[in-house]
């Protein structure tokens, strides 16, 4: 059992909370029962577990290696109010080819309980996979993975320039669909359906990037009947995907 | 110019960030100039704007007693991390009767940006009232107000005992939509449309307390096509409000 803060193993983990530990890596924290278990039930990979010797472990973690800490360890490396004690090291995945026919592109978005809540709402509603863009809030940060509820393993999803992105989904057939409040979008309700969409949403306060938008094939807005000058873009992102899931594919 | 955090209405200031100080002075306190400004372009009434006074007032504060602070009572009194140098005191507002098509009713959520991004939500689908039950977090919480991004001073909103509202909008021809996980839920878009409809939404975590939902007329759910166990509360919301505006109400 580890019991000191200055054990090598701890200083690795503890570096971990920041993205540059997480690169030079290429594994991340993920901490709760729920999202060890959704890690495990995933295609993702768990180098190890790390636990205090007080909890009980899930009868699966037989088949992975376990460390025991000290409950002052596990609260060193641990970044949430109320730790439960349980915590996994995952290896970080390697960027798919997408398939399927509905894709969210995600750029530059930086509050990450938004990023985290719109890959929930993506895998709620049935997308079949999520790009972030480069300027997008790291998805290994520990509130984007505590947002996702664990649906940050259960749909394909990596970090990758959009521009490329977007140039082969467009290759591949998909009607890419920007948001942005301008006055030349189209409200997303009169817009014709197509088979294959990618939706992309942009920056909290700025929105979509000049560049990106410029390569969309419609621009699409959520009309606002009252006096808000805009939505949240989690909000805005999950209107949009059960529409494109409910009503712009399936008619 | 006040610049001691010791004088009596730094002291007052300063209790409105306790829910008891707001209540017992039924006015709360709201930050930074857009909030202050969607404010005095209210209904709602400023009691007085607190200042630091190298910043330039908007023309229109001429009109409201305005209290100069140095900088240092200003951190003092400032709830947030960039603070713009501008705040206000604002009366709370009387429950109101509800009018028109669509309310939305918040049981016991516990969330501040939850709800506050709900009302901002209200507010942009053109929803006509919000009625918050008194297990619902207060109102007047600063990071509520935040999230709101002005749309507490857009739209009627007051907290209540949601049972006796659900009652007196049932007389008044509302049909009552309860959010719920469960097996007999109803899919949104497989329901009838209906002119009058009051959506609620329940807590976080076990939803909408069981008293509430069974004076229900349709319990709703939104389909989960991918893993995820649940949507997020307000992104929830914010699809069925848009449906029901959007389709429910329109078709």
């Amino acid at each position: 059992m580890i019991t000191s803060v200055k054990n090598n193993k701890v200083k690795v983990w503890r570096k971990l909370h920041k993205r540059k530990g997480r690169i030079d890596t290429g594994v991340f924290l993920i901490e709760g029962f729920h999202l060890v278990e959704e890690a495990w039930k995933s295609e993702w990979t768990i180098d190890e577990i790390i636990a205090i010797d007080t909890i009980e472990l899930p009868d699966w973690s037989k088949e992975v290696s376990v460390e025991c800490v000290s409950d002052h360890v596990f609260q060193h490396i641990s970044q949430t109010k109320a730790p439960q004690g349980i915590a996994a090291i995952v290896k970080m995945n390697e960027p798919v080819k997408l398939g399927g026919n509905n894709v969210l592109l995600i750029d530059s978005v930086q509050d990450p309980g938004n990023l985290g809540t719109m890959i929930r709402t993506a895998d709620a509603s049935g997308f079949d996979g999520i790009v972030l863009g480069n300027e997008t809030v790291d998805l290994y940060n520990d509130k984007v993975i505590r947002a996702t509820q664990g649906s940050l393993f259960h749909i394909p999803i990596f970090q990758a320039n959009l521009k490329r992105e977007i140039m082969e989904l467009k290759k591949n057939g998909f009607n890419i669909w920007a948001t942005a409040l301008s006055d030349d979008a189209k409200a997303y309700n009169e817009i014709k359906k197509s088979d294959k969409i990618a939706l992309m949403v942009g920056n909290e306060g700025a929105g979509i990037q000049t560049e990106l938008l410029q390569l969309a094939d419609t621009i699409v807005t959520i009309p606002i009947y009252g006096k808000a000058e805009s939505l949240n873009v989690s909000v805005a992102a999950g209107i949009l995907m059960y529409h494109v899931k409910i009503v712009a594919s399936s008619n």
